[in-house]
């Protein structure tokens, strides 16, 4: 069975609204934020941990774990769930992010707008994108490699997540209008063809290997870039095909504002009943401003990379919500990295111990910090779903946006 | 109070015995292996982890917290146990090991006679050493500091562990009987100066800080590199100052073999009603041999330093009970690391996940690893401390070094 989607409190001042997306692996509460396990681990951190830190549900990197250790070994194992040892609810995207960012270099900044890439031209060497699909090399060893729709979802099949997503060209933000169009087409009809061998596959049937999760729930993707007629096309058609739930995906604007405005222009031309996914976005503010227009369910990487690069997320919009451990005057703080959180690290450990641990270059740093910004977002949606349902969501908002 | 050692049993059929070592942080059952926390963390795992493994006690490298964050830090931050959170008893060494090692070059294989050092030359330019201590210079920025028996043990006061170590020299190798003699009486005056100013300081007196812990003690170290009178003198000697326990320190030999001669000429003359402490020794044969010769305890980084180049420590003296987890037979391997192993790595992950882990370069795996290998050591441990209780060490130690 796919997943069902109870929406069971709105906000009457926004968009806002909280809801239960029930799947196999349990249910997830949204709005929700989900922690990435690009191959397989939510790097540093157990499955016990992420669990314990508040996630519900988490996102793995169908490109990255096709070529590396493969889909057909993940389906020989017993499915990712059962690889990595994770109990709850896991969504994959499709490999298309990672394929376009090798296309266009670092589709990452560049579809989100922040920099003009210099590399935003197709380099035909490395790849090649047809109406049937796209040939990449793989970043590990430089073999070529097919994703179509098809080998997409059949992948995602034999990695087994509860949710998959559907394949689609990520055209650069500097496109244009015409070149987004004419994408757009394309990855319309990618979209189709995503759902339809989705359906000829369901419950396992025609795959050659076991696929390991017979209930998974195939979303859509709206894509469109800045282009409000364009979104609203994308909304109203992808919409319409019978998919389990609809992200918004592709360049989000060149900022901040530019990526509420495409939000704004996008979400009311979606069903209403679908959960909306806002791929690829997780800061503090980007968190709140997605859900007063309607998202439920968000991912980004930021709160392990950010405790990779020894930033810990406080409860400081002055600073960005950032605070990065190594500075000098952390060095003999016996106060906790943010005084009203309740995680391991935050219970357990002084400032001056983690500034220690990251001068020193030990790991431990590395975990405990990206458990605390996995808990600190956690916490914060955990927030907003008690907030909508009492109507305090706008006063919840504005505490956390204020800039002293 | 120093600590109290009571022996509780002994093998019939070697010098192994089972103990209990009490200190102000709890009890430690030997005999026991200790695994090395060089600078506050006992690399890539928490407090708990560590102790869930079955450590009883953690040992600190002096000259690393000393250069960072400093012993004074440590002590303003209420010293280890409570700046890394770890709750149970704490064991410094003195730096000695790590300053003659910057001597004469990787002095952990120098010392243990494993392959002729290059380097076993003073350095005068780096460092000097005279009858007062040694000038070195920091491996983080070039500073020169002084190491002294007496500023030895005021860093560990501030750094605060229920056993702390003499600062003694420690002659390569390859120095000869006359270098080895020689160096001897200046340990052993180095020795006495340490207990001198140990009980100087006793309490805290006479500290320039707040000592975070009164219930220290303090354990001599037994040199003589591989010269039977030399040992047998220096442990007549130190075993008669008055310490709370010994060590056996500098060269143990050119190969495992010799390790065992020097242990077995030295034991004997240690007095029987102190524990000994055979310094940074850690295979699972070393274990063993060490037990049957009269050891209590056991310190060395190979679990984690193992962990982290991916190889598992298991129960097949063939392989010298490692397995390297990048081997491509692990690839599509369910099975655990170690069929008989109670650790969370072995209850939770299958060997193909581990595998894939340090394939794709996750952190995650050299946690699991780590973690895998601290308990399994501990847990040979503890069936040593259970076999001789029993009258069945002989039999144990058999069935662990047999090569089917």
């Amino acid at each position: 069975m796919p997943l069902t989607f109870d929406i069971t409190h709105r906000d009457s001042e926004s968009r806002a609204r909280v809801g239960v997306i029930t799947t196999a692996h349990g249910p997830v509460e949204t709005p929700v934020f989900m922690p990435v396990g690009t191959r397989g681990s939510v790097k540093s951190l157990t499955p016990e941990e992420v669990r314990d830190a508040g996630a519900q549900i988490i996102l793995g990197n169908t490109y990255h774990l096709y070529l590396q250790p493969g889909h057909e070994l993940i389906a020989q194992m017993g499915g990712l769930h059962r690889f990595m040892g994770w109990q709850g609810p896991i969504l994959t995207d499709s490999g298309g992010f990672q394929v376009f960012s090798l296309i266009y270099g670092g589709i990452a900044d560049e579809v989100k707008g922040r920099r003009p890439s210099q590399h935003a031209q197709l380099k035909p060497g490395m790849v090649k994108v047809t109406e049937n699909g796209v040939i990449f090399r793989s970043y590990i060893d430089g073999s070529k490699h097919l994703f179509t729709p098809e080998r997409s979802i059949e992948i995602q099949k034999g990695i087994g997540a509860d949710i998959i997503l559907c394949f689609d060209e990520l055209p650069p933000f500097r496109a244009g209008y015409d070149y987004t169009a004419r994408s757009l087409e394309r990855t319309h009809r990618w979209e189709a063809r995503c759902l339809a061998f989705h359906r000829q596959t369901l419950g396992g049937a025609n795959l050659s290997f076991a696929a390991p999760n017979h209930d998974q729930s195939l979303f859509g993707i709206v894509h469109g870039g800045v282009f409000e007629n364009l979104r609203r096309a994308s909304a109203e058609y992808i919409g319409g095909l019978g998919f389990d739930g609809l992200c918004i995906g592709g360049s989000l604007g060149k900022d901040k504002q530019q990526i509420n405005e495409v939000v704004d222009m996008t979400v009311p031309h979606m069903p209403d009943a679908l959960p909306r996914h806002l791929l690829g976005i997780g800061d503090v503010d980007d968190l709140l401003e997605g859900v007063a227009r309607g998202i439920d369910m968000f991912d980004c990487v930021s709160p392990t990379r950010l405790g990779r690069h020894g930033a810990a997320l406080v409860r400081d919009a002055n600073r960005k919500w950032r605070l990065n451990v190594q500075n000098a005057s952390l060095r003999n703080d016996p106060g906790p990295l943010d005084a009203q959180c309740r995680c391991y690290t935050c219970r357990t450990y002084s400032r001056a111990y983690i500034h220690h641990l990251f001068r020193a270059q030990e790991l431990l740093g590395i975990r405990l910090l990206s458990l605390h910004n996995v808990e600190f977002l956690c916490a914060l949606m955990q927030e907003v779903r008690a907030s909508i349902r009492v109507g305090r969501f706008t006063e919840l908002r504005r505490t956390w946006l204020s800039r002293p």
